[in-house]
């Protein structure tokens, strides 16, 4: 179910499709935790397997023809449920939930839980994917703070390995001039700061005027 | 199944292996696909979600305690089945194929399709997967060049929006002393490039030993 099928969805519809589809993210993580630490017999993936195929024929009945992209609820909301680091029903994101500072600072934080899939070294999350998280918080730090940008150019500094598990990340705005935003954060583990980031985030060509007005 | 279940497994049994792993991957990747693009009432999602459940209870009897890690195949080969941007059972990673140039210069690619799962702004590859994909290839680089080391620092310049598609990636060493070996490399879209990275990678102490002798 996406949000922009029906125009005369309610808060509350919206609140039950939000619910399903983060419910249904979730199980989905699951499995892909399962997939890779599964041990069962080639027989038992096999049959999984075909289930597994026959789910997605089914979801396919009736689908968008690209991407999720952005869609805007009646109430206003933009919903980004397709997001690779915040998408409630993609199955790559961890999904990050992330808080604003209400003062609309810019100052931004999440707390997530990185398992067997977001692995690189063994035992310690994939050096990318410390990239990943904290392009989308540096992102929505700038965002937070009243512009929403792309990124333009992003720095991360790994300073000790992070192992997976129980993290978190904090972002903030370092100062900003005109249409770029210079936003910083870092990834925190039991054993204190892990990575950090610097960043330039740009408002896209096409917000300007939205931003300006 | 996991290539370190039996210590006398043949390199054909191994292959087998592999070749189930690169379709459960596969079978998966449709999955958090369709999921994200599925427009299907709010009972046939529910239906789904159930059955994914169960899947997921089966391929846990008998499981791995923590993530893939990192096998050794009776015949030497590492096996990085779960990482996150080339594990082929990991349906997060695409996953990057990536081909060595033969003469062991460092010099690596791959060619890779990037669907839904991987967006950002509408469209548009997220910015921090376009960082995955680039941790990952400057990695390669410098161990294929003879020293395989963890990411010290990462910077990552977009030029241009990266569409959503088929894309391919380069990575080279550009200098080496000691444990630390600098690499560039960049994202390819149909507009050409897209994103330029350059990073440095340390040996980790633990494999110093290793490489020096």
């Amino acid at each position: 179910v996406t949000a922009d099928q029906q125009d005369d969805i309610t808060a509350e519809e919206l609140d039950r499709q939000s619910e399903l589809n983060g419910r249904f993210g979730q199980a989905l993580r699951e499995l892909v935790d399962a997939s890779i630490r599964t041990a069962v017999a080639a027989d038992d993936m096999r049959r999984a397997m075909l289930e597994i195929e026959q789910i997605t024929v089914r979801l396919r009945e009736r689908q968008l023809p690209g991407s999720f992209g952005s869609k805007v609820s009646p109430q206003g909301e933009r919903l980004h449920w397709g997001n690779a680091a915040v998408g409630l029903r993609n199955a790559i994101a961890p999904p990050l939930l992330v808080e604003r500072d209400p003062s609309g600072n810019g100052n931004v934080r999440a707390g997530f839980q990185l398992g067997a899939a977001y692995e690189g070294p063994p035992g310690l999350v994939h050096g990318g994917i410390c990239a990943l998280i904290l392009d989308q918080m540096l992102g929505e730090a700038a965002s937070a703070g009243g512009k929403p940008g792309m990124t333009g150019r992003l720095t991360i500094t790994y300073h000790q390995p992070t192992p997976l598990g129980k993290l978190r990340a904090e972002a903030w705005i370092d100062r900003s001039e005109g249409i770029k935003t210079w936003a910083r954060g870092h990834i925190i583990g039991s054993r204190g700061v892990t990575v950090e980031a610097e960043g330039v985030f740009i408002l896209p060509s096409w917000a300007r005027e939205a931003w300006a007005g």
